[in-house]
C-alpha cells in the first residue's frame, strides 16, 4: 500500500516516483537511476509537466527519422524498463527497430532483469547480453563502450531515451543519427543528439508511436522534408524560453 | 571503488550522488530520498552550483533568528544525515539547539540508523524515537504528524532542511518560526517558511555555522534588525530571476 497521502498536492509526481522505486526493488533501476529521475522531475516541473508544441514537433521529426532508418535500434536502460517497457516494445515493433540493453552503471544481474522485463512486455529479441557479438565504441571509457555488433554498432539511427552526454557523443562520433528524450534542454545529451524530444518519456512515447503510425504511409521525400524543416538547436532554445516563461508565471502566483 | 570516470564533465555532481547512494546503502536514506536529491541537483545546476549573495543574506537572517530563539530545534532527515551529519551536530552545539529525527517516510530502523550516525558525529542527545514523549501536530495526516513533546512540539524556532511543504505548513500553523534549506525557490516549503536559504545544504551549512558564531556577540536589537530587514518573498523572487539569468547565459553558450 502506498504511504503517499492522496491529499498531498504533489501526489501525482510522488506516485510516478513510487513506480521508479518499485523498478528499483525489482532490480531494474540503479540507485543512481533514482537520482537521475529526480533531476528529470525538476525539469518536468519547470516545463509545466505537459507535452508542449515544441516536443510534438520533435516527436514528428523523430518519427520521420525512424521511418527512414534502415537499421534503427532502441537503447534501453533501467529507468526506461521501469517506466514504460510495454510502450518501448510497441515502438520497436511499429518501426521494426531492434532493442538493445545498454547501461551507464553496468551490471549483469540488472541487465538480465531488464531483458526479462522487456520480454515479458512482448519483446522477441533483446540484444546487449551476448559476449560473442559484443564490440566496442571509440571515444568513451571502457565500462560504457560495449555495444552489440548486430545492434547499436551496425545501426544508422539510435533512439537513446534518458541517455548520458558522453555516450551520446560517442554515438555521434561513430556516425549514428541519435534521437533522445531529455527533459533538460541545456544538457550535453540534448545538444549532441540530432533530435531531442524535451518531454517526459512516459508522456511522449505514446505520441511517438502514434506519429510513427500516422507517417508510415508517407513517401521518402515527404519524410525527408519533415526532418529538413526541424531545427534541433532552435527547438532547444525555445524550450529554454518556455522554462523562463513558466518561471515568471509561477513566481507570480507563488 | 568509484565507477565514475574522472573524465566525466559532471564528475563532481556524480560524486555527491555517490555520497547519497552510500547513505542509502547504510540505511540512512530512503529510496525516495535519492529521487528528492536528484530534484535538488537540477535546481542547483540552474542556480549555478554556488552560494549566491541572496543565499548569504538568508543565512545571515537565519543565524540572527537562531540566536534569538529560546527553544531552537533542528529537524534531521535521512538525506541530511547522509550529506552533512557532523556539520548539523556542530550547528546544534553552536546555537544550543536540540536535534530531532523526523522522517517523511517513517521507518523505525532508518530512524535508529540516523540517530546512530548523529551520535557518531558528536551528538549527545537526539530526540524523535521515544514513544513516551511523542505527541501530534495538527493539520497534517497521521504518519507524519508525530513530533517530540520536548523537541519540535515545544520549539519556537525550527530548522527543517530539505523539508516537505505539508510539514512546513503544519509547523507554521503550530506557531513555529521555520527556517529551511530549499534549492527550489518556487516550492511550497520555500514560500511557507519564514526564512528560506536557497542553497545546497552541503555548501550553506558551514556558512550558517560561521554566521552564528560571528553574530553571537550582537545584542537582541541588532539581531532583530537583521531579521526585520530580511524579506523572504523578495529573496525568493530574486532567486527566480537568478535562475532565469543563468538559463539565458547557459542557452547562449550551449
Amino acid at each position: 500500500m502506498s504511504l503517499i497521502p492522496k491529499s498531498h498536492p504533489r501526489a501525482k509526481s510522488l506516485f510516478i516516483r513510487e513506480k521508479l522505486v518499485k523498478g528499483f526493488e525489482n532490480g531494474l533501476v540503479a540507485k543512481e537511476g533514482l537520482l537521475a529521475q529526480g533531476r528529470g522531475e525538476a525539469f518536468d516541473y519547470l516545463l509545466g509537466e505537459k507535452t508542449s508544441r515544441l516536443a510534438k514537433n520533435a516527436i514528428r521529426a523523430a518519427a520521420a527519422q525512424l521511418l527512414l532508418a534502415e537499421r534503427p535500434v532502441i537503447s534501453v536502460n533501467g529507468n526506461i524498463a521501469a517506466l514504460c517497457p510495454k510502450e518501448i516494445v510497441k515502438l520497436s515493433k511499429q518501426i521494426k527497430a531492434k532493442l538493445e540493453v545498454n547501461l551507464f552503471y553496468a551490471n549483469k544481474t540488472r541487465k538480465q532483469a531488464i531483458i526479462k522485463m522487456l520480454k515479458k512486455s512482448g519483446a522477441k529479441e533483446v540484444l546487449g547480453s551476448n559476449p560473442k557479438t559484443s564490440t566496442k565504441l571509440d571515444g568513451i571509457d571502457s565500462a560504457r563502450r560495449i555495444v552489440d555488433k548486430n545492434g547499436i554498432f551496425a545501426a544508422d539511427v539510435v533512439v537513446v531515451p534518458l541517455e548520458d552526454g558522453d555516450r551520446t557523443m560517442a554515438l555521434r562520433n561513430a556516425g549514428k543519427i541519435v534521437i533522445t528524450f531529455d527533459l533538460n534542454p541545456l544538457s550535453r545529451t540534448s545538444h549532441t543528439a540530432n533530435i531531442t524530444i524535451v518531454d517526459n518519456v512516459t508522456r511522449g512515447i505514446d505520441l511517438l508511436i502514434e506519429e510513427c503510425k500516422k507517417l508510415s504511409k508517407r513517401n521518402k521525400d515527404s519524410l525527408q522534408k519533415i526532418i529538413y524543416n526541424f531545427d534541433n538547436k532552435k527547438n532547444l532554445a525555445e524550450n529554454v524560453i518556455q522554462i523562463k516563461n513558466n518561471l515568471t508565471r509561477r513566481a507570480r502566483i507563488a
